[in-house]
C-alpha cells in the first residue's frame, strides 16, 4: 500500500513534477492534494489525452479526479487510502506531463 | 444554431429523457442546465461510456461538462451559445442514456 510522503517529500516531489511542466501552468499543492488544469487546442486533444491517461490509471491501480469541459480538464489528485499524497500521485502526475 | 427551449418544451423533453431511464437516477433541472450522475461497476466501465459518448458529443458539435471519479460521472448539459437548454441538450442526454 502506498504511504503517505512527508511534507519535505512533497515540497522536493512537487519541484521534480514541476521541473517537467512545458506550459505556463505548474501543479498546486492544495492540502492533501495536488491540483493543475490542462489546456487543450480542441475537444478531440483533451479527451484524446484522457485517453492516454486512464490507461495508466488503471494500469498503475490509481485514478484521478477529473472534470472535463471541451478543451480543458481540471485534475486533482489524492490518495484516499493514505489520508494523503503518496508516490503514486506524483507518478500519475508525471504521466500527464509526459502525454501532454 | 440552436434555440433555446421554452418551459413547457423542457419539460416535455425531460419527461421522455427520463422515460429511457434504466437505473434509479433521473435526470434533473437545475436552471439553465440538466445533470444527472451515472454510477459503473468500475473505472473502465465509466470511462469505456464516456469513451463513446465522447465521439457522439463530437459527431453532435456539443460536448458535456462532466466530472470523474473511479466509477463515477457527474453530468451537466446547457447550450452556452443559447443560453439555455436546446434540443442538443436532450439529444446528447439520450445518447448517454442508451450507452449506459
Amino acid at each position: 500500500m502506498a504511504v503517505k510522503l512527508s511534507e519535505k517529500q512533497i515540497s522536493e516531489k512537487l519541484d521534480g513534477l514541476n521541473a517537467l511542466v512545458s506550459d505556463d501552468s505548474p501543479w498546486e499543492r492544495s492540502g492533501d492534494t495536488i491540483k493543475k488544469t490542462f489546456m487543450f487546442k480542441s475537444f478531440i486533444r483533451a479527451f484524446g489525452w484522457m485517453s492516454q491517461i486512464a490507461i495508466w490509471a488503471e494500469k498503475l491501480k490509481h485514478h484521478p479526479e477529473w472534470f472535463n469541459v471541451y478543451n480543458k480538464v481540471e485534475v486533482t489528485l489524492t490518495t484516499h487510502d493514505a489520508d494523503g499524497l503518496t508516490e503514486l500521485d506524483f507518478s500519475l502526475a508525471e504521466k500527464m506531463e509526459k502525454f501532454k
